[in-house]
């Protein structure tokens, strides 16, 4: 009789959901002041309030005459109202005389309203008389082509709220109520450790059995797409002492540790025993089910995620966009990180048929092809998650959830552009 | 009898495809060496040829047995084939046996094939009989569980190609083949020169008439995004002599010109003017057909692309969204920066009717409500564009073509997240 031989050391293979579920309850770093111009793509942790109004005073959005409404009441082309100009506006002066009744002032756009004035009629729909009457052919309701003051912001109230992610519109504002700093979810440093007795670096020729590291470089572009900052420790042996003593550094040193190994069976369970080495530490998941992707490892170190990625370039790929990158921009203090709904996608129609396990997520890799007057054509790329093939070869991953069993030719998809 | 007032300086409005058109006629800039490490979503603009293989050697993709496919043909779980283990191999050495006839060897993932076997059996697939011999319950096909040598890239091929954009693919497999640097599209540095006598800055508390600048700092945002480099020209008076040396100076040092100036009749006028008294400069169109953005002015100078963008708040961000930054991304070699047909979306279902004006692109604010069940309901904002209120509580715009009358209810459309 044969004794069988199975894999070992996977233990706990939690669903998609499950591992984000773990991933969410890391907290997010704290804060730090920055500079305004260090904001974008980050999320805000405390409420901006206005110190004054914007815009501060009732500005035209137009070139044209300041009115009180009741004076252009029922102008028209064929009956205009005719109003007294008393004054030419500039942008950078408050108006110091009020508008009387049946008068009207130049103003440029962006100009301050006089009081008396709650209206501006368009240049177009005007016309001279003479130095000062002005021929009115439309009439304004209140309000109309102005901007009101604190339509965007009001004095005392939440300009921003703590959460919002800082997009250049909210920039604008901020910068608009003299916010040159704000706090501002700390980016987290991520720290990078390539496992292997195979890998050199990229500036080495490899010799008769050794490869270039490559995950250390995929990684860490990924990472700085997510608002990290990458911080490689190296290439390290597959031994246990020098594994535990990369990690230790980097998880003293960052706020989350990568792993990137091989992924025989050997190298995940090293993975796992140094995780177990080291202080304050506890394995969370030993797998999850998608594919590519399955080995990937979940653990905590010293309140730190660490996680062991899959070895297989195109495992380690798709684990990075489906969980790490939404984990750095929780730990951002983004809250939507991990919601897929959010995400925009390319729609596209399946060229053929994909076969699926049931129980896991697959991320298929679509090559798309461009129709005249259609959704592309998705082409899903098949190859072993080894090679780099299919994700060059792709333009983003389709999902078929882990209840499918595939997907038939001709459906409409949604490619996730990665 | 009256003098019409009318607007003028508006000689030349083109459509959207024609302003593109004319973007794309100012040539991609020139190269630059970089390292790796720089060349995340930027574009080759060299073949690069691969100095060997990748794989480098057949490795295997499984934990398992390397075998010749001949000596498992037809073995299954009831008819085992038995095979002699000769070698357990290593991850980082090439096996220096060869594979005899009926002889297997034990290979851990991502080990080198042995000469004389071209197949790997999981080792689920297996049993130990005794110290040496291997029980085989599935046969594999030649290439089965092993990286071919040469599936990514071929020696003396090319394997990645001018005008790629470098995703973490692409630098992947340039760590993968020695690649540590590499000739890329310069990213264009972007003078932004604001202009206002009414504006100070973010420091400054505005007097009364006065205003914070509002621009600067959005569309710093926005060029950064694209993959520019912001460099600014601080605040100048609406006043030729002062507009005329700030752009004569950002011409002469940077790659791009942005010029963000107010919306009235008078500064778009001195816009003109100062583009016009640059040496070696023409004006290309005096606005574009679309809305928000319609006073957008392009120029060229020094055969630099030197463009008035609309004052308005609202109306820049647009602008910058739908021209600016495709032709940021054209400059550094992008050779679908314009193709709309790529960008990503969030499919909506529109929550009540648009108008628009034939004629002109509309690109509409929209808010999205998330619904269970069912695509998110598509929430138009409207508002004036010189408020920053439309676009912060947006999620995205939708366009409407410039032939349509505007989108009904219930209709899907395709909401750009920006």
């Amino acid at each position: 009789m044969s004794q069988p031989n199975t894999p070992h050391g996977f233990f706990t293979i939690i669903s998609r959901p499950r591992f984000e579920e773990l991933l969410r309850q890391f907290p997010p770093l704290e804060s730090e002041q920055c500079g305004l111009s260090e904001s974008s793509g980050r999320v805000l942790t405390e409420d901006l309030i206005a110190e004054h109004d914007w815009p501060l005073l009732d500005r035209s959005c137009m070139d044209g005459f300041a009115v009180n409404a009741r004076d252009a009441f029922g102008a028209s082309e064929t009956n205009p109202a005719y109003l007294e100009c008393t004054a030419t506006l500039s942008i950078d002066v408050v108006p110091d005389t009020p508008l009387g009744p049946g008068e009207c002032a130049r103003i440029p756009t962006g100009g301050v309203l006089p009081e008396g004035a709650d209206a501006v009629i368009m240049i177009e729909h005007t016309g001279e008389m003479d130095g000062t009457t002005i021929e009115v052919r439309k009439s304004a309701a209140p309000g109309e082509n102005v901007m009101l003051r604190g339509e965007d912001a009001r004095q005392g109230q939440i300009a921003l709220a703590r959460g919002t992610v800082m997009r250049p519109q909210e920039i604008g504002l901020a910068a608009a109520l003299g916010f040159q700093e704000m706090a501002l979810g700390r980016r987290p440093r991520v720290g990078i450790v390539s496992t292997g007795d195979e890998l050199v670096g990229v500036r080495q020729m490899p010799r008769p059995g050794q490869v270039r590291d490559v995950n250390s470089h995929t990684v860490a572009a990924l990472v700085a797409q997510a608002g990290g900052i990458p911080v490689h420790y190296g290439l390290v042996r597959d031994e246990l002492e020098s594994l535990t003593e990369a990690l230790t550094k980097a998880v003293a040193e960052t706020d989350v540790v990568l792993l990137s190994g091989g992924s025989s069976i050997g190298v995940r369970d090293l993975t796992v025993a140094a995780l177990e080495e080291l202080g304050d530490s506890a394995i969370l998941a030993h797998g999850v089910a998608l594919s590519p992707g399955k080995p990937t490892i979940l653990g905590r170190a010293s309140g730190k995620p660490a996680i062991g990625l899959p070895g297989q370039v195109t495992s380690a790929l798709v684990v990075m966009h489906v969980l790490i990158l939404p984990l750095l921009r929780h730990l951002q203090g983004d809250r939507n990180a991990f919601d897929t709904t959010l995400r925009p996608v390319l729609q596209a129609e399946l060229a053929r048929n994909v076969a699926s396990k049931p129980g896991r997520e697959d991320y298929v890799r679509i090559r798309l092809e461009p129709r005249a007057g259609a959704l592309p054509l998705a082409h899903p790329v098949l190859g072993k998650s080894g090679l780099l093939r299919t994700m060059l070869q792709a333009h983003g991953l389709a999902t078929i959830p882990a209840e499918s069993e595939g997907l038939d030719q001709g459906r409409l998809i949604d490619v996730w552009i990665v």
